[in-house]
């Protein structure tokens, strides 16, 4: 298909379909004609991928062609290409780290020993938690953390169960990597607006009698 | 305690706490003399909960000078102040909804209605969750979308539980708007990095013994 048609497809504007091949972030389409290119599925449905981890997942540019990268990277053990995906939708935060922050950590490291995980308390994942934790601390609701955190990971484990028995049931192995990234980026959005979703339920039940 | 030991006690330097000010984030320091301010425990506090919401949260600059309005503002029903400062914290659609958005919307509703919850299908919370689905039957992940629904509503259902228990518990009314937007806010990348973590973990289990 042409440019147009890729276009009126996706909702996404000639200019920026443009723009994003000149980012790198989706292949040129083939040359047809000196000035024409034409787009096929695969320009289609990379171009929608883009725009999900844009506009829901609140990557930027730059992030998304990192990812988008690990998706492409064959040949690497399926655990480690995952863990470099994912990795690098983690946000970063400050390398020095306040009394907050070492605290945090050790009480992610408590975590994933109660809950026995298999996992680093040096890794990325593990520094987000412990950088909200610290936040929350920092704050003054390092108490609500306290109280809150197992059921949170009980929580957090039923919908990595959820995900895992899908995917193990029905994602080819080479669709893996991209299947963690949407995964990873849209079901945290999912999740994200479920829970307010919850939270409003809850509210009116405890305070709309008022 | 005058503005150069504020930036020491909260990391955030000089500039940036002038900037916050002219920008209506964080009150002015009361003038002890001609080109003196002071500040005090609440310009620490709120300072903070800026540095939180932007750097753990990923607000805007505008979108904290909302919230923090919200918390601010005296006098409403609490169930009312809580939905206005929560809504403040949901990214903004396109108006103009395509297939999958009209489709989405109606699963949500399908879902509130299982559930029994308490809200309106047309609310801001609903419009992010048809939102994430509609990404993800874009981009092709509509089953997985349909297959882990009702599991993640569990588990944000469980997250929510645990919160209003500790709100119930431990929050004065006067704090309760503050609290509800650290919570939505900071308890989302909370359990965001949990699931990211749980996600490794069985990741580790299935894959790592190839």
């Amino acid at each position: 298909m042409r440019i147009g048609e890729l276009s009126r497809r996706t909702g996404v504007s000639v200019p920026t379909i443009k723009y994003y091949v000149r980012e790198g972030l989706l292949p040129a389409g083939r040359l047809s004609s000196p000035n024409q290119a034409s787009y096929d599925e695969t320009h289609e449905r990379r171009l929608r991928l883009i725009r999900a981890l844009l506009d829901i997942g609140g990557l930027s540019v730059a992030g998304i062609r990192e990812v988008l990268a690990a998706i492409d990277d064959p040949g690497q053990s399926v655990h480690k290409v995952l863990g470099e995906a994912v990795h690098l939708l983690v946000p970063r935060y400050e390398a020095d780290p306040d009394a907050a922050m070492i605290a945090a950590r050790a009480k992610v490291a408590a975590l994933i020993e109660r809950r026995g995980w298999e996992m680093d308390a040096e890794d990325s994942q593990s520094e987000a938690l412990a950088a909200a934790l610290a936040a929350l601390d920092r704050v003054g609701y390092g108490s609500y953390a306290e109280a809150v955190l197992d059921d949170y990971a009980d929580a957090a484990e039923k919908a990595a169960r959820a995900d895992l028995a899908y995917v193990g049931r029905s994602v080819a192995r080479e669709d893996m990597v991209e299947s963690s990234v949407v995964g990873t980026v849209l079901g945290e959005a999912m999740l994200a607006a479920l829970r307010r979703m919850a939270h409003v339920d809850a509210s009116a039940r405890t305070y709309e009698t008022e």
